[in-house]
């Protein structure tokens, strides 16, 4: 998610025991609905709230993050890929900022930006934390609108609904909403922030307690989802995509670059069944590209990772293998919902693995 | 193995292309049957031949290193504990010499050594190389005899027989040494070896080149093991043990610490039930200590793991489980042999997991 500095420097990222603690400060503005086209609306807690229009932003994201995969999960789920473009930053970025190094001449096409530092620095030319994905930007101005990982998702769902396709989900069901952000809040602090926990322990006894407070959650997932086949309710719902964009990682990464090894999840009978189920519905497994994972996790991670040399492994077409998760019951949309279709031309991961090719075409 | 030097500061270690060199010189004196005893014999290649005494001897190794393992589990196969005595470094040597810091004083009880180091230096006062294990130490001078750790083990076999214990096996038997020496020569370069070129490539380039090298011939030994329950023969052979060493390391450590991370041991199905037969047996399973394996690896190799934390996982518990390898005939030893007893007294394992606890009591 961040990108303005190494960990191994940064004593505002370790606590005086040695556990990692994120910086969670944000530009919190908002897009909404209620906000008439062509003007902004000033809050009272100083955020701004911005209209939705279409074509008017752009979410910069990269395929390596995690935060930013939730994003471009929901978005195309949503079926939002006409309503709001996508950038994509290269897996690995430097201290300052990820770089749009993957695109022609190293410039994001449709912005012109070399580093998303740029858009930060055009809205706050003083912007003092990380550069993080992901991040909205208004493609015109170049400026970032919001990189508040939770608003951006959350107010695709709902502030952006006249731009959903036909056939959309509901990702957070006013019915189970409660539910969702309680599961969700644990997700969070145990699961996808736990395993950087693991990773940037300062200490033994810091990654110790780590390792202990993931698996104890882990072992908490894989007992709810033994009976359930997703995590709230009986269809795909934003816990679901919260917790996918850390376990199709774990095995690839997290399992040994931050040391979470007490299992592989193809280790985890219900949660590798469920992986799978998520990882071969459109908007999941072909949005995933394992090599800029890797690439980043390793490269960048220098203080872990000294050598920066990427493993080839896993092995992980199993990913691509009958999940088995029909027999739970329930099916991954409501009725009247349909999956998404192909992956708009453009958009394709860049390297995709051959049981993805096979998956997805 | 070594412990003189840190591999990322020294040359000599990595060839132009980045591919790792083992340092492949040692003291290469013998005990052997034919040397009268009280005398010793000089030899034209400037080694000295020792004589074979009870007593007179003492196995320094330390639980962390495979090269070691190899030679503390003949020793224990053969029942050579009364015979020749053992000393048990700690795993975490610095930069100068393995260190007798498990034991009280941080001195092996038996020679007062602080420092293996001190032992070659008794013999040799310049000596210029790596401080290894396994060596011979004549406990009295408390000089170093071998730490030639082929020939060390090959000897307790062919030359210590007057003092093999009633039913030891014969581990490297006339009618098939020149199969165990081809298949051993391809496990050391390609296995035992192997890994240690995953881990120590200085290049992307050459550990990609190092990982294509060793599946490749962990997928020939997961064939041959598919039709056969040992590797040569019908029976327990030096082959088993040398492979071994590094089976049982695999997944605790080099899967993630050497990026040997194609599949785990656990997932290849004649290799995993082949290690875990020859983990359950007396002799295998009883001398292996995974806390200090992964200390050793995992603290001692700061250019690879800096932050020195120690992994908590994996779950290695799956090793204690049923391995169904009578299936494919044969036994482990041949008729007449019978396996070793209990570990003798004081050599027990410091740190078994609850599974081995459970296996050998």
């Amino acid at each position: 998610m961040t990108a303005n500095k190494d960990w191994a420097g940064d004593p505002q990222n370790a606590s005086t025991d040695g556990e990692f603690i994120r910086d969670a400060t944000y530009i919190e503005d908002r897009i909404t609905a209620d906000v008439p086209s062509g003007t902004t609306v000033d809050q009272d807690d100083g955020t701004v709230h911005w209209p939705v229009e279409a074509g008017r932003y752009r979410l910069m994201a990269a395929r390596a993050c995690p935060w930013a995969h939730r994003a471009v999960i929901t978005r195309r789920l949503l079926g939002l890929e006409d309503v709001i473009s996508l950038g994509l930053a290269g897996p690995t970025h430097d201290v300052r900022s990820w770089v749009f190094d993957l695109d022609p001449d190293q410039k994001d096409p449709a912005t012109g930006l070399h580093r998303l530092q740029e858009a930060y620095l055009n809205r706050f030319p003083d912007y003092p934390r990380g550069i993080t994905v992901p991040a909205v930007v208004e493609t015109e101005s170049r400026k970032v609108v919001s990189n508040d990982y939770p608003s951006i998702v959350r107010d695709f769902q709902t502030e952006w609904t006249q731009f959903h396709r036909e056939g959309a989900p509901d990702l957070y069901p006013l019915a189970h909403r409660e539910e969702i952000d309680t599961i969700t809040r644990r997700i969070y602090t145990e699961v996808n922030n736990g395993v950087y926990r693991c990773g940037f322990a300062g200490s033994q006894q810091a990654y110790n307690e780590a390792y202990e407070r993931f698996w104890a959650t882990m072992d908490w997932l894989e007992e709810r989802l033994t009976t359930r086949r997703y995590l709230v309710g009986e269809h795909v719902t934003f816990a679901d995509i919260f917790l996918f964009v850390t376990l199709v990682r774990h095995d690839a990464v997290y399992y040994s670059h931050f040391k979470t090894s007490r299992n592989k999840i193809s280790e985890m009978p219900a949660l590798w069944g469920y992986l799978r189920e998520l990882f071969q519905l459109p908007g999941f497994g072909d949005t995933t590209d394992f090599r800029e994972i890797k690439e980043h996790y390793f490269i960048v991670h220098k203080e872990v990772n000294p050598t920066q040399i990427v493993p080839q492994g896993p092995d992980l077409a199993g990913l691509a293998t009958p999940h088995g998760r029909e027999a739970l019951g329930g099916q991954p949309f409501a009725e009247g919902v349909t999956p998404p279709g192909p992956v708009p031309a453009g958009e394709e991961v860049k390297n995709p693995e051959n049981f993805q090719v096979e998956l997805f075409g």
